[in-house]
């Protein structure tokens, strides 16, 4: 699977159960949202300014896509959970199978963020981010071609311990227009 | 990793936290245990027998182990969940980063059940088996030395849809001796 190929996969509608375990203190938090993905046109001028942001020219990057969520969760009931991001792949020139993923927004904080992609033998793609106190390690795949499995580490800033393990089930809704 | 690597770095004892979801009604679970992990030698009898059963000469076996478990949930408090079983790694001849496992009892199930296993380029091992009416697929890895990922689901018969989709985060309990 190369990158286009997983961003087309992940287009539409999702249910997502998330699982959050809290290793410190062995809590589980529960998570009920929905998410829609949909692909952007490389003229979007979202996607030209998260380019130039990071000082990528707008030619290398492949398949832009657009992440809205909205959810609950069994531990905050006041907190709100939703937000939309722009995703932008930028593919290695030398190898395909990696490259970088500009956000203009991350999960865990509110700033801009370059995660680092590698799609991997099996179907896999993987994503480390770091940020300024903490690293992200995701790793998204297909059980089948309608439920999207994804595992989230929360790492600390020197990458040796994990803070947070998730777990998403995502489900894709049904079209029924 | 090969087998033996993977089965070492697994011995000791864990507490899980596992979170369930149950596809088809959008339910969380969440089970809370702990497992023990320990080597068998190869000429136990328990080892000895169950090559036997499945017609595997014992020589083949590498890296047998012993796995007990004792832990609740939050769905049913009535549920006992604890038990053990024996498990043996027998390594393909021809490529041995994939072979059987074979296992006194399965957790789905109170019978026997072989398991084909595959370690795979991330480091994963990950493990199909198929009982009579569904089948289960496993993937195991290591975030950390001390922190061992489980992600398994249930597949319905023809191996088509998932009806269960959950999740263990382990954390190596420490040795106070």
């Amino acid at each position: 699977m190369n990158i286009d190929e997983f961003v087309e996969s992940s287009l539409g509608t999702w249910r997502s159960q998330r699982s959050a375990h809290h290793m410190a203190f062995h809590h589980f938090e529960e998570v009920t949202s929905e998410i829609e993905i949909s692909l952007l046109e490389h003229g979007d001028e979202r996607v030209i300014k998260l380019c130039k942001t990071n000082k990528v020219d707008p030619h290398l990057a492949t398949s832009p896509f657009f992440m809205k969520w909205e959810g609950e969760s069994d531990w905050d009931e006041d907190e709100v959970l939703a937000g939309s991001t722009v995703l932008v792949p930028v593919p290695d020139l030398d190898n395909p199978s990696k490259g970088r993923l500009l956000r203009e927004q991350g999960y865990a904080e509110t700033v801009p963020a370059i995660g680092y992609y590698h799609l991997i033998e099996d179907g896999s793609f993987v994503l480390t981010t770091q940020y300024e106190r903490a690293s992200a390690e995701e790793k998204i795949w297909f059980a089948t071609p309608n439920l999207r499995l994804r595992v989230s580490l929360i790492k600390t800033g020197d990458g040796k311990g994990v803070t947070t393990a998730s777990f998403s089930s995502e489900i894709r809704a049904l079209n029924l227009d």
